[in-house]
């Protein structure tokens, strides 16, 4: 196994460089970037949408990049709103990494973009190790999903900058325990703030835009 | 990247003999086993704990295997039922392989039970290429997730003996499409039989009780 962990580690290695130089770039065109990260169904799409269509009202000039295993469905669903969006399809590669970002947004205008949305491969492990030179790292986490998640990807939702509960609106149809999934998330991430929201009733949508606006692009390091 | 690709399809082959030796070990217990596969939060553990209790009442002797990245909460939510379980925890391991899976029955009594439930993590990518010996793989699909989840992650759904959707008490809730997901699933795998289910009505579980008995424990090759 130490041949696939030294690998592994030249990877991640390899990753955190490329990482650091999109950092730059981004912080260079003045474009803040998210990197969104859940399980396969909890809505990120959806969000998303909502969240480019909030944009657009408020002359906010958001971007998507979208990262699925196969076909460009999102891609093509999210261009409804307007915003320029690119697909990455991953083929059977289960996360991001930074050079598959930086390499689709060669033909995107970062200079003309406020924000940039990096919607990840549906996985709450493996997209966790990997920097895509974003500012913010959003886990998202449904009402459907159970309240216990955090503490069985702690990874993942120990590195969240954000936590975003999603599907607010069949909270009380699926009982959801609010309080034990807070708890749940509490005991990871004593620090990300929480938001709640619904892309169905647009609950949240404006606060998480506020958000994602007033986070400054980090310093390149 | 050749390294990578060498040091996989190594990993992968060793796994593959691994399998081969559970198999045989299935075999001759008379245990039939399957490998339930879907997204974080399907609702896996709820579905498998119905079916446990089920097994119960009619006198079928089941025990489960579940993997998680973290926390045992799990085999002891399942505990309840009365079945033996056991819990893998894989810590920063995204799937299940043979190996892990064969090391955590070697206290169990296989030819005291009828089934084995392998309850793999939660993950739409990662598991698809790992053969755990089992004579059924299980694709679950709750409503909440997404008509084209079988399209976006195909080599999972293409590679499913069965397939079960969960949830279908909120399907209406959350105005599940089902036409539109049997399109998606059939166009990756047009001959698993699909069963719907919700672990909070019962619905579909003595289905599923009769489909995972029904199938014989598979020769080993």
């Amino acid at each position: 196994m130490t041949r696939i962990v030294q690998l592994r580690r030249g990877i991640l290695e390899k990753n955190d460089e490329y990482a650091a130089s999109l950092r730059a770039r981004f912080t260079s065109a003045g474009v803040t970037v998210s990197n969104w990260v859940s399980s396969p169904g909890t809505g990120k799409t959806a969000l998303l949408e909502a969240v480019l269509v909030a944009a657009g009202d408020r002359g906010v000039a958001a971007g998507a990049l979208v990262g699925d295993c196969a076909t460009d469905n999102d891609a093509r669903r999210l261009a409804r709103s307007g915003a320029p969006v690119r697909q990455i399809v991953t083929e059977s590669m289960c996360h991001l990494e930074a050079d598959m970002v930086g390499k689709h947004l060669d033909d995107v205008d970062l200079a003309g973009l406020d924000l940039l949305v990096i919607e990840n491969v549906g996985n709450l492990v493996c997209p966790t190790a990997y920097d895509l030179g974003e500012d913010l790292r959003v886990a998202l986490l449904s009402v459907t999903e159970g309240e216990d998640k955090p503490a069985k990807y702690p990874a993942l939702f120990h590195s969240a900058d954000v936590v975003v509960i999603t599907k607010m609106d069949i909270a009380d149809a699926v009982e959801w325990d609010r309080p034990a999934a807070v708890a749940a998330l509490t005991a990871v991430n004593p620090t990300a703030p929480v938001l709640f929201t619904s892309a169905r009733t647009g609950a949240g949508v404006d606060e998480l835009l506020d958000l994602l606006r007033s986070t400054r692009p980090r310093e390149a390091s």
